[in-house]
């Protein structure tokens, strides 16, 4: 998330109660993302001492951490502070806080010509919406959600669910705390969602459908993942977060892909197969981990071969035995 | 689809301003549907030239296709147009325009006597409702659903979702545009349907959910399925389009059905299993792909015997080689 | 469910139109159960010969049954009755009638201080949501769900859906039959729930989601689980009924459980995993059936050994065939 404009360092220590501010006060933070999405000038924050060194020699300007022992590299700021999770949480309830919607349609949404919102349809604030979309009786479209042009939303789909991402604790009474949302969805035009599917923003940045991409039923796309154009989700698809699908990227139905990965353009992915780690493009993959689709097929015949196999070693067993 | 009543095939030329008739003009066309759907008397529309001789040699009477350079069967006429995907749009827009609803229960829907409609719900044009059935709160039924008497659907479903189902050109900006759904869902009497469930409604012609089938949470059923009467799906199954699944058949939770197949009456497939291709009646199947589920159970032993096998093949080589 | 108050076997027998009372007519029925969940003072209904004996000597008080030729234990009543499944319906009916909804917030719900409940939210007759809890728009809440503090819920999402459970006879023309819920749901404090989940509601007890467990979008969760504290369940799992789920358990995406099964705290199984049976607490599982993490990944690596082996018999054979 960028900020409405940039602010002061010193501003920032205020806001957040910091103890001590290490570098200079009157620098600006025109931000505050994830450690991964993180732009030069943008704040990031830390508390497990051993991310203390890949935060410090980020792309991060100014890093909220619980600690002032640390080597502070040329130019950068620390803000530090007890709990650098309540800092950014503080920073995301002032500039993005929650609003309790009263009505279906936030008067600050904009609706492009010849857009079609059907009844039953919730549109958070600022909700920007192009030309000529169809929106179907009972979605969902939360706050700060950007569609393109020619963007179909069949009923029951919900966009803009908050992050599935948690501060974890484990010696806290309650082990998992929201790190609360303060991205977005982007849809690009052309793109269209069939129903009761769920696009969750990205926690600071934004989650991207790219420009003609088609997606089925009850499809889940996490928060922070990257769509490229030309894509096919059948039903079921679930992708987890901060993932890169390329462009023209096949997923058929009830696939499952993991976090964090980078799946290749033109690759298709079988039925049912999932996907724990990267993929390489234009290839066909299939099965548990999802492997080259032939490769896979093979494997499947192998093994119904194995019973003769016990029985080949069965006999060669009973020859050396009658030979000794 | 069926028209509300025939037309002649100089109307429908005009409509998608087809540059030549070959055959009788004055020839009277009673609806247009998909190639497997088709009856005499209905249009069809081809485009690709593999696809030709089976449109020409279908039940369909009438062709929409983009040459007229082909031997025409005695008493069918081609309807000639640069091309048929857009022709194929222009009538079904024709005659089931897009109706953007403006109200959450449309006025020329039916319906019946002791049927409760509760608060949140969407009724599209043309639906029919029977008697003593239940709609939950929050649920949505698409434009001319048929439903019978004592169906009971829950909360959050979807019935009527438009086909994914796309008309694919990897040589255009946008690679799929939408085959637009023209056909409807029939729910037959005594149907019950969980919640968050999605069932899409045919491309030319109906998606039918057989007398007194159960279905859980989550389900989602495709375009132009047909399912059969005392069905059991548990939540989360998924099944693609135009399959057919017989009396009395349970599909056990998440599992997984391809397209265009059947499963035979009365046939158990269990958890989290695939079918990719059909399944004869009256057995329990298993796995990825599924087969009889006895069978499966037995390959799943003797992949834990692999180590076994291994250890007694070293054995063996080390006999040998003492030998030699 | 227990009744509002304790009611005699008299009474309950002229409700049902019992043939027979066997024990005391005078003595009082506090509640009716299902097996399972049956105690001292409840009533319980059975038809199968093959259950007589569990339920006579269940902890239940009172058998609701079709026949008096059973050995009675002492202090126990029967209410004998050609059909006690109808029975069941008769007196679920009497105290839970279904009441249809006219209004998207029932009057008699009850809803805690600093409670956001956004637009297009259902809620039902006798439900209680505590205080700071976030109702996202279009989420549905039914009837007698009880909710702490601090819950989050986010849009589409369906809680205290009918349970799937049905009365099967395969001699009646609708097989079957559903086993109409009084149960409800209980969801503790600092619960969060994603978009388009469906928690449904017990039969005759409670669903329960513990304190501080967080669920993604588009999870099931079946009739009468009990979900631990501090649980972590990611996108697209299903967990059928009457599991328990201890603390501290996390399920990765699309993992599904079966019904009326314990996970062991502190487990954690990985994506897309198949739960048949118990699992044993503290320990990482994965695949189908879930085995040992282990265990199960190197079974994957022995099963792309089998070409190997396959080859080293092949040789053994033919220098046995040159010996011989």
């Amino acid at each position: 998330m960028k900020f409405p404009a940039p602010v002061t360092i010193q501003w920032i220590g205020q806001l957040v109660n910091a103890s001590t501010i290490v570098g200079d006060e009157n620098a600006q933070a025109t931000g505050i993302n994830e450690l991964h999405k993180v732009e030069s000038g943008d704040l990031v924050f830390v508390d497990a001492p051993k991310y203390y060194d890949t935060c410090l020699n980020s792309a991060a300007t100014h890093i909220i951490i619980n600690t002032s022992e640390v080597q502070v590299p040329q130019g950068k700021t620390l803000i530090v502070t007890e709990n650098p999770f309540e800092a950014y949480l503080k920073i995301v309830d002032h500039f993005r806080p929650f609003a309790p919607a009263d009505k279906m349609i936030n008067e600050k949404a904009i609706i492009g010509e010849g857009t079609i919102v059907m009844p039953g349809v919730f549109v958070g604030t600022d909700v920007k919406i192009g030309k000529n979309c169809r929106i179907f009786p009972n979605v969902t479209i939360l706050d700060y959600t950007e569609i393109g042009d020619n963007v179909v939303i069949q009923s029951g789909t919900v966009i803009g669910g908050d992050a599935f991402y948690y501060n974890t604790k484990k010696d806290r009474e309650v082990w998992y705390r929201r790190m609360q949302s303060c991205g977005n969805v982007v849809i690009e035009d052309d793109v269209e969602i069939g129903c009761n599917c769920t696009i969750d923003r990205g926690v600071t940045a934004s989650t991207v459908i790219g420009k003609g991409t088609k997606i089925d039923n009850l499809v889940h796309i996490g928060h922070d993942n990257t769509i490229g154009k030309n894509c096919l989700f059948a039903a079921q698809v679930g992708i987890a977060g901060a993932t890169t699908i390329e462009d023209g990227v096949c997923l058929w139905g009830q696939v499952g892909v993991s976090k964090t990965l980078t799946i290749g353009a033109n690759t298709q992915v079988l039925a049912q197969s999932g996907v724990p780690s990267s993929l390489k493009g234009d290839k066909v993959y299939f099965g548990y981990p999802a492997e080259d689709a032939q490769v896979k097929r093979r494997e499947l015949v192998w093994q119904k071969r194995i019973p003769e196999l016990w029985e080949d070693v069965k006999q060669i067993k009973k020859i050396l035995d009658q030979k000794a």
